[in-house]
């Protein structure tokens, strides 16, 4: 059994990471952590989240940073659900501390200190960390995942698109010369667990934001290697991410290539589910750690679609798929 | 054409009273406020409440206590949206600048300087005024409130218990040793335009809150005269209150009777609708002014059901009901 | 007072035009039909669409297509909110009846017997009736829906996406080898008064359907004179669409041309609103008639999203502006 | 391993007893059953709830009664999931065939035969079968569940009633002369997955539903041993149901005394969670086979409020919860 902390577990991701821990056999709950300041600290996490009662009942205790390096010597893994500013400052520790290390923030998402400055806007302390993280979109880095201790788990709308849209730069289907067209909609509690007009039950409908500004939009760009837009949406639903694409193909693709494409990267593979005759629903995702995939061509023209739960494929599913492939464990264990 | 303000605009009342003196044949909109400090100050009441744009464009104003006297001195209308505590404080002003004022709190909604005592924790400083003051439950009290420049419009839930309960206390024909049980459901602008975890889209589902101790409780006993049981509860939907009450007869009441105390009540109101082989439900009255009824008896037992939009019924529509009545003009101006 | 009959009355956009209608000042409501054969004969309309009892108690007579001729030759105004076969059979009827003919299907959009022929699939019998029929996206047509007595109400995406794209192409803005994409999510009204599981409570979440094949595509180039790229999603929400489209700008287009561009098609228009500083919301335009509009350029790259309330401007909305400009009444007569 | 087949497996309960199968260390699924005649027949589960790919993609066979001897000779366990008509005519046939059977209609709750010709409008022809059939109600029946081989499982609204409402009766605390108010609200997965105006989107919103005449009310009133009057609500969310109820205890009853008595009921059950200040809400039973428990008592009123997931604990996990009491599994054995 692998000791097992969360940092950051009063938010929506990390009340999943403890669901998740609890379950899984070879993972087993060693704290559950909140900043030293929370208000929360000194709670059961069930009384923050009422689902978890009976299961996890552990109290959320506040994470003493001088104390790092002698409270984790025993942990094996953490697990960070927190900002990517704390993410930032503590990966360092709990890596010295002999941790294995699974951050779901953006701060060791780019092997870039330009990418940092330019949509972070701050100069990154850690050259050598980026350097030596992992960027943890499960299906596709699964060999490198095995290799490291620090593993920076892939975004949430990012996983949506490089799913989907992997595949075809992998086969070189892309019309060089165009952006894929990427437009999703994603469910209130991406924007955290705090109260906010924003994402108020009278407030929330549907309607775009961040246009053209979203931290996303570069993270897809980097791991794609292909232009996008992208534009997100908030809309009224609690989890989810639906997200289409428009993709211009290379001149007289042929459907088999397309189709080939997507098996070759995900023929063997149980949490990408590639649907037939129907189209990808936030409905047939939440809950569960699947990302599911469809598309149709028209001429030149691709659309594709998925659909994943935001809070697990989105963050902490993937992030137990990432320990699961480091350690050795079944891929699916804990989620399925 | 009577200038009307209001005060408290930016909340979903306020903006909701602002459409209605908009669209009023005989009132004209003089001035929209909010709280001297408030944040939204000078902004077009459109750029916070989004469909009002193109209808009412006016800025909120910072109201200036010390102004009043002066500011208002033609002002005709005054709509009160505002905290019981500023209604409190600012409602005898508004009278002494010769304004009529119909305020939508809780301040002076009982004449009796204990109640305030005891249910809102305050020393009421104006008992003269809750001796003027006429309670706006707008079928109920239309003679008092033509002679009235203080019109305390009736809460939200109170409005829906009450227009239910009142026909059969006023035929006598509730068992005068039990107690009526009200179990109302609410949407969440019931708690008002500000942030909240409990009215954040992710936390809101069903749920019963203030439970034995919530304000309206006693505001619906001392306009009753009847002993109640009152739960409110929390659900996932903007606007509507349902209300469904359990009412023990005294032994032998007849259906014909029941119905003829609702159709004395209400025959000749248009605002009361009487469902026949119909139940309420939320989605028939939300974005109207109506409250809608309907009952079942087995034996003693009687069953009423009432439905309305909280912030129309519940507050807005009921306020410019009685501005109507107050004024001589048709009671469904501006709101059908 | 212009005699006013609705057929197809007892579905949702029928139930919001009797609204209208009963609030206008120039249209007197003769008579609400629906098919010879539907269940719903007899019944008031009220009792169908709860929000109306008070307002619109009228029953929903059968219409019995033999006596139009003698039964409609008062009739001053038809809307039509029937199926396209419907008002493609009965209009002649009524225009032979001495009736104006607003029709809220797509029988008279395109005045193309092949466009029937592909995306609807039978033979338009009135090649003469579709070169009189008028285009009714009011905004745009005004001059010639003041000649016509048949006017082909615009379908409810092509409003969002016409309303959003004409002032572009007008303006010759937009990279002619290039396909504006064009992603929309309605609310489940747009698929009309229906049971059906696909539209059930319990299954609706978010998800797209008629990917290259909904018949408001071709609607959609035949009015914009540009290739696109449509797919229409369904939203778990009431009313309500939201439209984001991507449009590739000629090189070195600027933001002045854009605005420009606009401003030059709607600074005179009240129903469609331009947002600055704000991004469109359902929210914002539900239960309105407005169509809110806002934009973002990036390079050569335009975000333009758009929205609106699928049953009034997406049709009974749009159906009455058409209404009043053909009677030379106010446009916002009614609506606002 | 036992052999498990689920009999309506097409339907919302159905697929969520299949899910459980599935993650069940001693159950094995056997086989999903519908109706001969229903179109789903041959369809994968999966195809059906798209939540199931890839966890169980078994295809649905259409039932042939006259094979149910042969075919389900070696099944060890069937899950009816049907109506009760379907379970009243099927039971006896796999009880022949030496099935353990768990019906999740009503078709054997009451033990009297009167019971369902008034209530069910039909003769019960199996009486011995109604005598021999144990009451799911798994916390309080588990000594004779785990002795018979027909278990009739509680119904949703009457195991949120029963298990709030029977520690009271058993303590002997209800005032003997007073009905219990139990007013509840359901998710719309009550209604079973069909196509209704009822159920569908635009139509659901809160409203009352079956006053004085569900026939949850004469189960919860033989089970209880104490009259009620029960009135269900449709709620505007997808699954979950939420019960207030009133209750006049005997004079000078004490807060001990009632907290003694949820105790003395529950303290060892891990399925019943107590929540101490909280109450209960349907965010926190969704997707959890728990029902919650909260309570306040003033003077000799008490309200108590529980909430469960109606197709979990209303339906599928109890469901589970008795095969594993019948068979000596865990209690939760792939519940939590």
């Amino acid at each position: 059994m692998l000791k097992t902390a969360i940092v950051g577990a009063s938010g929506y991701t990390g009340a999943e990471l403890a669901g998740y821990v609890s379950r899984h056999s070879h993972l087993q709950l060693a704290g559950l952590y909140v900043s030293e300041n929370s208000l929360d600290a000194g709670k059961p996490l069930s009384s923050l989240h009422g689902k978890l009662r009976g299961v996890v009942d552990l109290p959320v205790q506040p994470l003493v940073v001088a104390d790092i390096a002698q409270q984790f010597a025993d942990v094996d893994v953490v697990l960070l659900a927190t900002a990517h500013e704390v993410s930032h400052d503590l990966a360092a520790s709990f890596l010295q501390a002999g941790c294995q290390v699974f951050d779901l923030s953006g701060a060791f998402r780019v092997n870039s200190a330009e990418f940092y400055q330019q949509f972070y806007g701050f100069t990154h302390q850690f050259p050598e960390l980026l350097a030596q993280a992992v960027y943890g979109l499960a299906e596709w880095n699964a060999e490198q995942i095995k290799q490291t201790d620090l593993v920076a788990v892939a975004g949430c709308y990012p996983t949506a698109a490089l799913t989907a849209l992997k595949p075809l730069v992998e086969a070189g289907l892309i019309d060089s010369a165009s952006k894929v067209v990427i437009n999703a909609t994603s469910g209130v509690s991406g924007a955290g667990r705090k109260a906010s007009l924003t994402t108020s039950f009278y407030e929330v409908s549907l309607a775009p934001y961040g246009v053209f500004t979203h931290r996303h939009h570069p993270e897809i760009e980097a791991h794609l290697g292909h232009p996008v837009i992208f534009t997100p949406h908030l809309g009224n639903f609690k989890r989810g991410i639906l997200a289409t694409m428009n993709i211009c193909l290379k001149a007289g693709t042929t459907e088999q290539q397309v189709n080939q494409a997507y098996q070759q990267a995900y023929a063997d593979q149980n949490i990408v589910r590639i649907l037939e005759g129907q189209w990808p629903a936030i409905s047939k995702v939440e809950h569960t750690p699947f990302i599911d995939l469809a598309w149709q061509q028209q001429g030149d023209d691709l659309i594709v679609v998925s659909a994943e739960d935001n809070l697990l494929k989105g963050a902490a599913s993937q992030a137990i798929q990432c320990v699961n492939i480091r350690n050795g464990f079944a891929v699916t264990e804990a989620l399925i």
